[in-house]
């Protein structure tokens, strides 16, 4: 039996440039021999890509908030299951676009689900399984929006108000307050090639961590 | 503002005659002038009905009893919020194929999910409500896997075990004793006619209530 791989998760509103770092950093990762195992919320099983359709389409514009908090866990519980904890195991590192805190940001700070339904979905559902780092992209709301705007085809999450982007944004820096140890806030409005080298200062002392 | 309408369930394992029975009892109580909505679980809804088909697709054979469970209350979130509540406010009844009974049944007593999350989930996303009358269509498993199997196309709940359809059989008895007054318990063996007579004993009993 090997050691756990790393569990990295990269968190952000909407147009702060996760899919780019996430390429860069898979990059960076196998150039040093790390297995890297890419994963996304909702989705990254093909359970949760078909429940990822079914949150993003702009048809579900009726979806309760109870719906879409319980959407989201039934993907997370999946890929927790079927995905992350079984590459961990076998010493494979996965980096998931999004992971429980993006639950807290926008069920909970976007929607207003309390806390305590969150927190007793991530108890039971997670398994105790928490990132080893957490990537915090921050961005001013207006800035990652015009970017999403320009983008077009927008998705039903990504059509909700600026009061509700504020909200989330807001309670992922709350967040990222609160548990300093695991996350690592960079700021996305510097160039891709700057966000990554924030990034790797982070992610090397993970790699350190693990030799 | 007219009375509350009344929120008829009908529970039962596979092969049972639930469908059968759902047609004659809203053909008598539109008969009564009864304005009636049929739901279905999972489904009833555009959401549940695309959940619906996740998660009776038998290629989703992976799936966790976690995710099926959540799965299952997204269904039910959005059928009470969207359809139950606001029909039984305008005083219409509602006559649903499965509701939060058969969570009990399935993911509790078939996959063993603990009754306490089942129990959590309920509080938080039923919001209160009760059916005001559950038949349940109790058969042998035998008798109703027969039935299925002569109808082909098996879904991915459909082709469990034997000792799967025995603890669900089990844990809707165990139920309808523990609630004796909502309950109202049919042998499913019994001929349409006869198993729609013994239902609407207790229908009748409602719509007296009602009037």
């Amino acid at each position: 039996m090997g050691k756990r791989g790393k569990f990295i998760t990269l968190e952000g509103g909407e147009g702060v440039g996760k899919s780019t770092l996430l390429a860069d950093l898979r990059a960076k990762l196998r150039a040093r021999g790390i297995a890297v195992q890419l994963a996304r919320e909702p989705g990254g099983t093909a359970l949760g890509e078909a429940v990822r359709a079914l949150l993003l389409d702009p048809a579900s514009r009726s979806m309760s908030a109870e719906s879409e908090l319980l959407l989201m866990f039934a993907s997370r519980a999946q890929l927790v299951r079927e995905l992350v904890l079984p590459t961990l195991k076998t010493g494979g590192w996965v980096l998931s676009d999004r992971y429980v805190d993006a639950s807290y940001a926008y069920q909970g700070g976007g929607r207003l689900v309390p806390d305590a339904r969150i927190c007793a979905l991530e108890e039971w559902v997670c398994a105790g399984l928490k990132p080893d780092l957490t990537l915090l992209l921050d961005l001013p709301v207006s800035t990652g929006r015009a970017r999403i705007v320009r983008r077009g085809n927008m998705d039903r999450i990504e059509t909700e108000t600026d009061a509700f982007f504020e909200r989330v944004r807001e309670r992922y820096r709350r967040r990222a307050e609160a548990e300093s140890g695991r996350f690592c806030v960079i700021d996305a409005s510097l160039a891709p090639a700057q966000v990554l080298q924030a990034s790797m200062v982070a992610v090397n002392r993970l790699i350190k961590a693990s030799a």
